[in-house]
């Protein structure tokens, strides 16, 4: 521990500074930074977060604590000139908590330490209002007893309240000195007769109180639970930030407010806030009063304090640029107004809306205040996906149904359906609707695409609902697990309230909201500052970026947002659209190649039509297409109609039938027949894809002379092996059509790394691959054992748990996966110079993870279309990181 | 390519020797060698496996074979004083096949090779006998004309059979000169008509195609398949032995046998054959003649050689003692007596029984034959599980209905049942019963424990059936996948034949055989020269061997196999047996952690009896139990009856019931809520287990003053905080029950590392476990993405189509599951110098995994009871391997 346990900040003599916020807090630094900056801060010190880390520990404060206090007291003293502890001229405090992240509302505050019985007289006298001492002290009190001594809010109140009703007074303000005199004495007894002490005289007691109870609501609920869902280690603590009270509520020429430099929502360079005069920090928030504007705004409704008061309006402007530039951000401030004098209680940097983030990066790089690295860092990578989506408007009023994983951002509203077929149907008839499932299938893909989101009770964020939403660019909330849904009855309930289909919600796929009834919505625009500050990007990041498509809507917007390619393009949904699904279920009926082959056909040129939209977008664009993966029972029949039905159409008994689909079924689909294994057991299936690919480039080439650049990518290897068996039967299909059509193709032939196998046996795979990609979502299942499916049951308690600091399958776990990775790497490029590397798993879309892949020797990233601006932001960041 | 191509052996001039069998094969190299030794074998030379590797690529022989055989044969002419292709004194020549290993009967031979129209004459008169070489001439063009020539050997038999016929003559040797003059014609006119060609009159011809003939058939149908099933690569090639030949069946001074320098079946040290006077190999195996024994034996019911003429019987004694002596290891010998003069004409290393193996390597170690080293070498040590089996009479007759996989050692003859409950209640009856399923589970065994034997139709090696099995050391077929089970109708067919319910069959667990009816049996003993062995090889390994056990029968059966503790006692057996799983479901269907643990109040006094079962048994022998490991669902009832029953005994409704059913439904259970990850998420099943197992503990110390070793050892591990959370709790437990009987126990707590990621951790965490123990089952699916319970639909074809050498379930996967694990012992042992290493999966078992294991720095493996001889056999030649 530290030996120097407070921190003094004053125009004299301050101590600390912004770089301090492990030890200060936010706001313990800034309150120094402010100091040293010559701003009016009001003195005082800060009691560091190791103290705070100490108390909890031990359940006391250090003992050499209350020597320094006795000093920094002293030093205050001097500085103000007024004494703390007497009844002349007394020192009154503040004791405030501060983290080293704004916990906003989270913990406790103490206002007006220092006033008792003795003193009150002296403080009226030197306030010159005695109505004004009371009240504070009344305050006092009443803050103390509650925050400190741990009785109820609702005791205090209820005197107030009694006495109003008694007195017919109307507010707390209007309370005269007799009235605060009673209040005063009823609170007292309160205290004493709940916590069987009395409220200390000796302002020294108040302040150790005010200070430990400040150490005590780092562990209170609220703030335990906050840092949970934000992440925030438990052992950061907070400090406690001690400061000279200044009050806003002294006289008409007093009073209180919050500036932002700029605007947080839309980004624009105009100091905006609220402020009253005549008024405490609290009086705004208890909103008894309505704050009015402080800069001059065409949609203000009431007069700005630019207009009314510009002398203090640019005071205090020219205090908010000052501090805007000097932290090189746009600033959150808190100020107070004693007497015409503006204090700064607060900076710190302003939360925005994801548009205002990109505008003020390039603002300000523009005004030259950043360099374009720094613009490029401002932007925080996860938020800007949300400029592409629409929002709810934030005004709108909102009726929570429950809360699940914000899985694929953008806001929807649509009347609940429980079924694919339902969805499309309601969709035909015009109909907005969110599909609600316990989890989807590949087989409700047509449902997703008529819905305008997607809704699952099972799940987490690398779901089929959620990647498949992603990938659409769709709203998903998944994994609201508390939801209970009645396929039977056609309903969804949480504890209290049972929602039938067709009723309207709306969800936040940004939030993991989802709300009962319509919320209004407004839609994206890509700005200028965003092509901007996206172009800016792609003069750092050091690999190029493509997308995870297989649609034209998916690869048409994956264009938009910039990909320079397709990494991924998943050749399953060819074989579940429509009709394409009944040859696809007769192949897996048959029991002879012929059978297969057969069917095969049926589906060939529903492929080749396919790939030619994709390579008529692309053009020249590489485009890697990955060979059939799932397990063949995902593309069978489930339910006894269809099965039926099947059984008629293919001509066989439905008995037949029900014995394939039990053959085939399997225990661990995820480990079992699917990938490569399938190619090895069935190649008619990757020739045929093979040859829709090959044939629809030659037919590109045909009408535009343009020759395209496929990438095929065989799935699941898991030694050389079977990637050389597999490849051979690859080549020899192409070049068969080579000499068919006396073409030569481009083409590259290599490998999905996905199991932790494949990652070891790299050098001997890197021999014959032209490529690697890492895909990292099944390489974290196996790597983990941990299935995307099912794991939502408990991982969320894992990550409540600190086992993991992340979802791994949100951020690549760089112990074991990313280890793997990078071996990987490093063999695949020792054994093939000429190997492509790049990743197309989830990860790929997650700045942390990208921050980690650019540590690797790889050539490119493959996200969801709708993450490619967070991809290219990331991807910069990363590499300007390490400079 | 090598550039000899032809190595010859003869008294004069050998050029090859027994270290040269991959170019020469068995038989060639054994040849030079005999000749080397100065053994009489018919001279000759012999035609490399490159030859016939160069062959099967190009579709010929190499330009300058010819230029080799030539000179060959001219010193063949010199040896022999015979001239080839010569109408006087005619060399006469056989060839034959001879792999590096031995694959009797699967290739072609030819032999009489030199006798055209020409020279028949002089071959009569140079063996005074007209009969023997027209019937000499008579077999060169019948095999000619079928190995050679490919027509059907029953065209040939059809003229020999019709000539019977008409002349009236019972046996082919009884045909007179004239009769075999109009054979002979008859045979070329047949070669004509089916072949286009003439029976070629040129001796070169002739043997240039008995060469090539033999090459081709080591690719004929019956050689490839012996060579998948057998693991042999297609790439060996085979030689081509041409050699002089000899003639057993010249008169009644020659004859023709074979000898094996000890008795195969027991292993008896005494010269054991059958011998024929006057005949030729093929009469001995045609068996229109019965042969004679050679050496004296009490079951002989024929006068020997030894007695009959003991002055020929001690001539080949004394070649077959100097070829044992030479080989140092028993011989399996082809010899031909010429005219009163022994030839030899192969020796090969003699299979043998299991039983046999093992007292001829002790007796040749006591005989000062062998050193300990190489008598232990000398046993298959997968082999040597049979010992401990009881099996079927060699001699009995046998009506196989299918063949699958042997996947747990033994025989067994039972009637047919096909589920659980009924074999319970059968076996209660005193029937044997064979438990008769697709696929076994927990819940089923009881029924397996009921079972003589069990018999599956899916799954694998390592499938719930096979591990069971070999750790209940019963007899098990796993994975017939042509079975058919029509569990309705209570019946199981394959394509012709349906058995039912109650009928007989018999199970060979050790070759994967299925029989219709009763086989004989019988029962095995353990030999003194068992134990002989077993004591040497514990003076050489150089890790100990535990068992995986956890019942009271298990754990005798290791401590009589010799097992120095138990290295996996898995506790999920313990919550299925009878009454016990009533509670368990409770358990699992309360939703508090009262609920919870008031259910599993129920279940730890079963669980403390258990445990002490064991203790009592293992004394202070180490004992690692594994907590709770399978996902919850293994638990829970699947049928409608079951269902309402659960329901009715914890009162919910049955439709709750179904609900729990479905929310814990997972879609890959092996990577879902299980192990450790049950752990955290019910803390009190653990606590209640690491409370059974210290009270167990205590209460054998009040009884006999033992301090037990128990090894706590929590399952599926990812990481360290994982483990140290968990660690934290039971350490916590074992404290307060310390604490409460004012005691202290011995224990440790380690993990299973069953997942790559596990692997990848070791470091961090070897700092904190007591042991480390591979999982290798699981860390091989997870490695590798492969379940056990899927992978057998397809991974006999990745073995087939060597992609994978071995079953990677069998053998472990050195390049990915190795590395992994050699990786993760150099981090946990660097982390943690006191950490103990361990093996618990089931490759501990299989010789060429405890191979690689011996690589390793570790300090136990520990497998099934019945491989216990297995494993301790194989590490003794691990170590002895590395010297």
């Amino acid at each position: 521990m530290n030996n120097k346990l407070i921190y003094q900040f004053s125009p004299s003599n301050t101590e600390g500074d912004k770089s301090m916020t492990d030890l200060l807090g936010g706001k313990g630094a800034n309150l120094a930074e402010m100091s040293l900056l010559g701003i009016n801060v009001p003195p005082g010190f800060t009691v560091t977060t190791e103290v705070c880390n100490y108390f909890m520990k031990h359940g006391n404060v250090p003992d050499n604590l209350d020597e320094e206090l006795k000093q920094s007291l002293k030093n205050l003293e001097k500085t103000t000139n007024k004494i703390f502890d007497s009844d002349k001229k007394p020192l009154l405090l503040s004791v405030r908590s501060g983290g080293k992240i704004s916990m906003p509302g989270m913990m406790d505050s103490i206002l007006n330490i220092g006033i008792n019985d003795k003193n009150l007289e002296s403080l009226s006298s030197d306030f010159n209002d005695e109505r004004f001492a009371l009240d504070s002290y009344r305050r006092l009190i009443q803050m103390y007893g509650n925050v400190v001594l741990n009785i109820e809010m609702d005791r205090f109140e209820a005197i107030l309240d009694n006495k109003k009703r008694i007195d017919g007074v109307e507010n707390d303000n209007e309370f005269n000195p007799d009235q605060l005199r009673w209040i005063i004495d009823a609170f007292k007894t309160t205290i004493e007769r709940f916590s069987k002490k009395s409220f200390p005289q000796d302002p020294n007691i108040q302040l150790n109180g005010a200070i430990e109870a400040v150490f005590k609501s780092w562990s209170n609920k609220r703030a335990v639970t906050y840092r949970k869902i934000n992440n925030i280690p438990d052992e950061w603590g907070t400090a406690a930030n001690v400061q000279s009270m200044v009050f806003g509520n002294l006289n008409e020429k007093s009073g209180t407010g919050v500036a932002f430099t700029r605007f947080p929502s839309t980004g624009k360079n105009k100091l905006y806030g609220e402020y009253l005069m005549n008024a405490q920090g609290e009086d705004v928030v208890a909103g008894i009063r309505t704050p009015f504007p402080i800069g001059m705004h065409e949609k203000n409704t009431q007069p700005s304090l630019e207009e009314v008061n510009s002398a203090l309006y640019k005071e205090i402007k020219d205090i908010a640029d000052k501090l805007e530039m000097h932290y090189k951000d746009v600033q959150d401030i808190e100020f107070t107004i004693e007497d015409s004098v503006v204090y700064i209680l607060q900076t710190r940097s302003a939360k925005r809306t994801a548009q205002a983030s990109v505008k003020i990066a390039v603002d300000m790089h523009n005004e030259n205040l950043l360099t374009k690295e720094e613009a490029i860092n401002m932007v925080d990578a996860n938020q800007i996906t949300s400029v592409l989506h629409p929002q709810f408007k934030e005004s709108s009023e909102r009726d929570l149904f429950e809360k699940g994983l914000n899985a694929s951002p953008g806001a929807a509203v649509g009347v609940i359906v429980f079924d694919p077929d339902t969805a499309e149907l309601e969709a035909q008839k015009g109909r907005k609707v969110i599909l609600v499932r316990d989890e989807t299938s590949p087989e409700d893909i047509h449902g997703m695409f008529s819905s305008v989101g997607i809704l699952t009770t099972k799940g987490g964020m690398t779901s089929h609902a959620a990647v498949v939403a992603r990938g659409m660019g769709k709203p998903c909330v998944a994994g609201a697990e508390k939801l209970i849904i009645d396929y039977k009855n056609k309903t969804i309930s949480n504890s209290s309230l049972t929602l039938e289909e067709g009723d309207l919600i709306s969800i936040d796929g940004s939030t993991g909201e989802i709300f009962v009834g319509e919320i209004e919505m407004e839609s994206a625009t890509l700005s200028d500052e965003f092509n901007t500050l996206m172009t800016w990007c792609d003069e750092y990041k050091k690999f190029s970026i493509r997308a995870n498509a297989e649609t034209v809507v998916d690869t048409s917007k994956s264009l938009e947002f910039g990909a320079d390619g397709i990494g991924l393009c998943r050749t399953e949904h060819m074989f579940f659209e429509g009709e394409r699904i009944l040859p696809m279920r007769e192949m897996i009926m048959s029991d002879s190649k012929q059978g297969r082959t057969r069917a095969l056909n049926k589906i060939i040129d529903f492929q080749i039509s396919d790939f030619k939209e994709i390579f008529k977008l692309m053009k020249e664009k590489p485009v890697t297409i990955r060979l059939l993966d799932p397990p063949m029972h995902e593309f069978l029949p489930k339910s006894e109609v269809e099965i039926a039905e099947l059984a008629n159409s293919t001509g066989v008994s439905t008995a037949y039938v029900s014995e394939v689909l039990s053959r085939i079924n399997e225990s661990n689909p995820m480990l079992g027949h699917r990938g490569v294994r399938l190619g090895i057991s069935y190649p008619e299936i990757y020739k045929m894809q093979v040859s829709a690919i090959f044939k629809a480039a030659y037919s590109i080439y045909l009408e535009d002379k343009t020759k395209v650049n496929p990438e095929v990518m065989i799935p699941l290897v898991m030694n050389s092996k079977e990637f050389k068996k597999m490849k051979k039967i690859i080549v020899s299909t192409i070049e068969k059509l080579e000499k068919e059509l006396n073409f030569e193709f481009n083409y590259l032939i290599g490998t999905m790394i996905e199991l932790p196998s494949a990652a070891l046996n790299s050098s001997a795979i890197g021999e014959n691959a032209d490529f690697f990609s890492y895909g990292t979502n099944d390489l974290t299942q196996t790597t983990l054992g941990l299935s995307r499916d099912d794991a939502s049951k408990f991982l969320a308690e894992y990550v409540e748990k600190n086992i993991f600091e992340v979802d791994p399958f949100v951020s690549v776990d760089e112990n074991t996966v990313g280890k793997l990775i990078s071996s990987s790497v490093t063999d695949g490029r020792n054994s093939n110079t000429s190997i492509k590397i790049g990743v197309c798993g989830e990860h790929a879309g997650d700045p942390k993870s990208i921050q980690f892949f650019n540590s690797l020797d790889i050539d490119y990233i493959s996200c969801s279309p709708y993450r490619i601006p967070t991809a290219r932001l990331a991807a910069a960041q990363a590499q300007i990181s390490i400079g």
